[in-house]
């Protein structure tokens, strides 16, 4: 395949983090904003996010979840109240300290002195202390119970060095927070999050994850328990993609979250939270990516099917135009997926050669160009962005069925495209997972000796504390972290390779975005 | 209809101001959140936002315009660029000055003085300058126009006398932001948005609205002309409730968008903002509310009909839950008004009549309860919130048509109540239109003499700069505002109210929000 002329110029062997940013720029996804650490979505990377918000939320409505809205800003003191919390989020929050400006001498604006905030007020980085504070109003009695609230919003957390996507100062996401009368309510409704990030990954995203359990040192800052879905990357290395926290009472306890239980008495509640958010995006793209662009799932595409007539500027376009017409109303009736299928006629100006390839560039599952000779046969010339080249003549692999059969094999086509980047996914992924090393020095020469490496599922016995601290360091030497122990991970039966003492569970080991 | 115990404590006549913030406690709809300025949006409240955002963002993208997102920050430069720009804004901006916060010797938090930004950050409160910052390296040649973006947001502007919904430091909106080759094309985008927001006004939150241009005082800061929908609120008083704005090329001088025309000229683009934000929901209170609470339009109803089995916490629920989900699912699969009707059948403990006065505050368009005995008699009790009394004996007017009679009336009722609720709110609004008033004493007399005065259309000659800020000056001092100038308003045929010169355009003139 080597006479391939591939649309990127960077390939994925041959610098994947450069790759990354072309895809990000030839899919037309975002770009730098000139403001520090914030990005541009653009309207095609927009619309991807604006299809899994929908999605996503369709699925957290189902599960009874009610959406409402929290203040962007979050006194001081809200933090304070939460030891943990804020030691993880003070060294990059945004504060705001002023509410007016004033022109200086220069002509220049600056902020006025005469406005200052008699408290300063901090964007918010996540929003468990200040929904905390509508939870205590909120919550009376055990009738109350569960409460479960969800916010679609934009959050901020200063970061030093950014990536688009992967890590921003702004993001958009989504926050779950639930309270709780007891321990096993709580820890039900962690789980039940992270199953539906599970699903909404794999079926959705066509992205394979690992669901499980975070060990303590990655957990969320004031979390009794953080769990995950991680995926892995074209390059091996693992995205955490989505997360869900018991809280325990701690939160319930700084925000004064409690109940009267049935039995007259005060109690406090337990409290969740869980989160996904544009990250996901960067995700779809190490997942589906290829060299010649982006491949976006169908669920999640924009447009699932973009219909290119080869215009001429001339009166015979009209002909044309109506003949593409027909083959876009047809679709437009058809459902696949669950959904009315997502259909574009591009009439703009422009060669239909060069849109061809924009729309390859930014993964539209099903490109259709029509030209003259087409319309005179009947046909339609079809490419599926999954399998885009015909092997043995490096070519684009065209189909040509008639505009019928096109209108009624594209359902199907869609499903089937949906399922393959999954499928590809899945044993790409699990090619990449290796297991059975048992000695320490095994798993870093694996890391090292490899340019893609992948994962290492390794048995450990899950030290806490200061020896826990000690084998992060260990691996951290290497460049390596842990990710999660998967739910449905399979028995021990060895020894920890970090400690020498009985394993407890298996965890899987890896470079990590 | 004295004998009717209505639902609030308040009633619109008596005080409309306490009346509009019981309802929106009443309604559970929005609280204060302790940060100053900001509300929090609770679930019912924000289930009708997403209505909104739905229905609008529906119409947006039909006219071919592509959501994106842009940074939430602008750096102050950005804002030394426009004059009247900053003029407009400076004074209540929300402003970044650090991005790390420590711990003081009290053991406080206060912002780190090492981590001080060089150059300060403002909390968006619209992205004109930001958006054209992209815009400048989005547009190259006419061929890259028009471009047309919209963007979901929160904003801030911070305001010292705050009004749930009405008028919050930090609200919710879209805006869009369009750039064209010439003023003729810029204006007709300003023209499709206003149009746009009419309609979706009227057939969405079935609110009469007058469609029109703004005098010079009441200018978007900045902008060449801003044009606006407004609406009469129960108590008389307009409330702008969007605004779309012809800014011409000073935004586009400011950030330097410029294209290559045709012939290898540089030109600077023409550009357009339309905006529509959470006040919209305030406007629906106060046109749709009543003394029973808020009354939601079908379209914009996150529940159309609520199903209350009369449960007794016995065996006998089991069967009168399924009678009543039979309903609820027979009507899941119908649709009215474009889109499968949303019904909920609410089985939580409690008692339905506790229920019942909690939707019918909430403003649910259909309130069904069922009991033993309608099970018995294959009937439901059914509700109209847009009809809830019956005069004769002041109870509430139930109907009971049989179980499947409900279910094949519902979908034409639901069409019934919104153009009902339409209907009343025009009736309303133009029985408090007064036209004919030629001095300015008889209009001072008119706003003075009346508790609900409403809105007064003028003759007026259209005075600019000084003479117009007298005028201004003069209503000002009657506590009155201009509204707009009707697009569709009659022909003049006298003088100016103010000036005595010729008239040369009807304008509104009211108390307003």
């Amino acid at each position: 395949m080597s006479n391939i002329r591939h649309a990127l110029n960077i390939k994925r062997q041959d610098d994947f983090a450069q790759w990354y940013q072309e895809v990000i720029s030839a899919a037309d996804m975002a770009e730098e904003s000139g403001v520090r650490g914030c990005m541009v979505i653009k309207p095609w990377g927009y619309g991807i996010w604006e299809r899994m918000q929908r999605l996503l939320d369709d699925r957290i409505k189902a599960a009874g979840i009610q959406n409402a809205y929290f203040p962007i800003f979050i006194p001081l003191k809200n933090f304070e109240r939460e030891a943990d919390h804020v030691e993880g989020f003070a060294k990059e929050m945004a504060v705001v300290t002023h509410h007016r400006l004033i022109a200086d001498r220069e002509g220049g604006l600056v902020p006025d002195p005469e406005a200052k905030l008699e408290e300063p007020l901090v964007v918010r980085p996540t929003s468990e202390t200040i929904i905390g504070d509508a939870m205590s109003r909120w919550v009376q009695s055990w009738r109350d119970l569960p409460l479960k609230l969800n916010q679609w919003a934009n959050v901020v957390r200063w970061e030093m060095r950014t990536r688009m996507f992967l890590r921003t100062s702004e993001f958009l996401w989504q926050e779950g927070h639930t309270a709780h009368a007891n321990a096993d309510e709580a820890r039900e409704e962690a789980m039940r999050a992270l199953e539906m990030y599970r699903a909404f990954a794999e079926e959705d995203v066509a992205m394979p994850v690992i669901a499980g359990e975070k060990p303590e040192n990655e957990r969320f800052p004031g979390a009794t328990e953080t769990w995950s879905i991680e995926a892995m990357m074209q390059d091996g290395k693992a995205l955490q993609a989505g997360t869900s926290h018991y809280l325990g009472t701690s939160f319930a306890d700084a925000s004064d979250i409690r109940y009267q239980d049935a039995e007259g008495g005060q109690q406090l509640c337990h409290t969740v939270s869980w989160g996904m958010s544009t990250r996901m995006v960067g995700g779809l793209i190490m997942t589906h990516g290829d060299d010649d662009g982006l491949r976006v799932p169908p669920k999640l595409a924009p447009h699932q099917v973009v219909i290119l007539p080869m215009l001429r500027d001339k009166p015979e376009d009209a002909a044309l135009i109506d003949y593409c017409e027909q083959l876009r109303a047809a679709l437009a009736e058809k459902w696949t997926l669950g959904e009315p299928i997502r259909v574009l006629l591009d009439t703009r100006p422009g060669k239909a050669a060069a849109k061809r390839w924009d729309y390859v560039r930014k993964g539209a599952p099903i490109i259709i160009e029509v030209g003259g000779r087409d319309m005179d046969n009947g046909v339609v010339s079809l490419l599926r962005r999954d399998s885009l080249w015909n092997s043995e003549n490096g070519k684009p692999a065209f189909h040509t069925p008639s505009r019928k059969e096109a209108a009624e094999q594209i359902p199907a086509m869609l499903e089937d495209i949906q399922s393959s980047l999954f499928a590809s996914a899945k044993d790409r992924r699990d090619a990449n997972i290796t297991r059975g090393i048992t000695e320490m020095d095994a798993l870093a020469e694996h890391f090292r000796g490899s340019r893609y490496p992948g994962w290492v599922e390794v048995e450990w016995s899950k030290p806490t504390g200061e020896s826990l601290e000690k084998v992060v360091e260990q691996l951290k030497a290497h460049k390596l972290t842990f990710r999660n122990v998967a739910i449905d991970a399979e028995p021990v039966s060895g020894t920890c390779i970090f400690t020498g003492e009985p394993a407890k569970e298996r965890i899987y080991v890896a470079r990590a975005y």
